[in-house]
């Protein structure tokens, strides 16, 4: 139940970064919706795919494109209020980004695979969405080119192969792995930390 | 056989399409056959990846491979004429994408899934195509912008669920469908009928 | 063993490519490292998703990712040595295609599909981790502009079933397939033969 509701407030998150994106390209009311979208449960799909865990996950859970339109149609009538929950939407979408992980996560380890594998699972699960969202509005994917977001997605997924190690419980090894995705998204933002800059020999 | 002359017919309008986009960009004859290729069975492909159908559609059925070939050949020998069936491309284009729309909604019908996915599948079946072939093209998919097209699906979709609870026969119902979503095209490009705009507020 | 080196060599000389086009649009470190990655798994990949054969290859053979790894972080230290291994990475490029374009075609062939269909597989599998790179870096497809690349791919193809025909070992066949995209691939590059151009009318 608790991570359900994480899910959902996740979702909501990401289809709320989808539709201010594709307003900003002025698409019309489909275009705002399909963006939301993709944003939404394009990691999960493009994951499900390459696992070949199909129909993918929002064919086979209705509670996805319900929550997405409810979220697209709120989100353009209060567009004007939207700049006001700017905060609130950072916090969903960094706990959303943790969740995610975690869930790539697991399914790479029931379907058996090497742990860098189920790291790289959890990584396209919490990142891809707002890869394919940005590919459709004809831009280079933001995490290309600013990328605390994927680092912390990574090292939330190795700690999840190191803490599963210890003499703990796996609900905690989730929570765990949550928060170091979560922790470090804050403190990189907080303290803007970026990767180690491979460019500036050419300055 | 009506069926299938139909499904070539907007097998040929969807390529032809396809070649009209890629020699604007001025593509070589690789990249045109390319272009025309997935935009005549880039949607029908993405739905089976999605629900896991594979090996995808023009994989199994060779017809749709060879219509290809054989629509770019003609269309680039030919392509000065072109402009002189404008018309007709424009009605076996909808007349496809009406069709287009059917397929995908049974497919998610076999496959026991929920109407409102069954409507995404219809969509996507009839419009992906066109969204890649844009992607490809490095362009902003043109049905996010001006989208009569993806709502006439949408509407042809859940006309099929609405009738289908009917006393009539299923042969009907897919007709009629066909013909919603036909009609609704006609009609809006007719009297240039679009999504209320979400912007307005803004001007 | 001598089909496993030249995978390893292709894979490592796709990687680069995609390296120095990623850091040719100041891509960060992440951005760097998908993108390689995606030059070199994203034809097999795209070929299993199609062909339903998942989890796909990258995910079951960890050499892929590790090597892709090592070749990431050593292009990146030696950036300014990359250019004097242009011709070895050419090369390998070269073989790397001829290698892959045979790997599609027998998937296709184990699968039972058609010769032609299995062709499109070797194309996809050689060509089409550079269009996904192209895509992510937001430019149309080099090779549907410049297509000397596709075309010996295609004619590689073709030539397995023209020789499988003949009453020769199954490997010399296959010897002889990825010679003959080399050397059509050579021939093309040292001549600059392209495909013939289907806009001069325009001109």
């Amino acid at each position: 139940m608790f991570y359900f509701i994480i899910d959902i407030l996740g979702t909501i998150a990401f289809a709320i970064s989808g539709v201010l994106v594709a307003m900003d390209k002025k698409l019309d009311l489909f275009g705002v919706f399909i963006i939301a979208f993709v944003t939404a449960v394009g990691g999960g799909t493009l994951r499900d795919v390459l696992l070949g865990d199909t129909p993918v996950v929002w064919m086979r859970e209705w509670v996805y494109i319900f929550t997405i339109i409810t979220t697209v149609v709120l989100s353009i009538l209060l567009r004007k209020q939207l700049k006001y929950i700017r905060t609130s939407l950072f916090l969903f979408d960094t706990i959303g980004i943790g969740l995610y992980t975690l869930v790539g996560v697991e399914k790479g380890v029931e379907a058996g695979l090497l742990p860098i594998i189920c790291v790289a699972l959890g990584t396209i699960t919490a990142c891809f969405g707002g890869v394919i969202r940005d590919l459709l509005c004809n831009e280079i994917p933001v995490i290309f080119r600013r990328e605390v977001y994927a680092t912390a997605c990574i090292l939330g997924g190795f700690s999840y192969f190191l803490f599963i190690k210890f003499p703990i419980q796996t609900t905690y090894v989730h929570v765990i792995s949550i928060l170091v995705v979560i922790v470090i998204r804050l403190l990189a933002v907080k303290f803007k930390i970026a990767l180690p800059n491979i460019y500036k020999a050419k300055v």
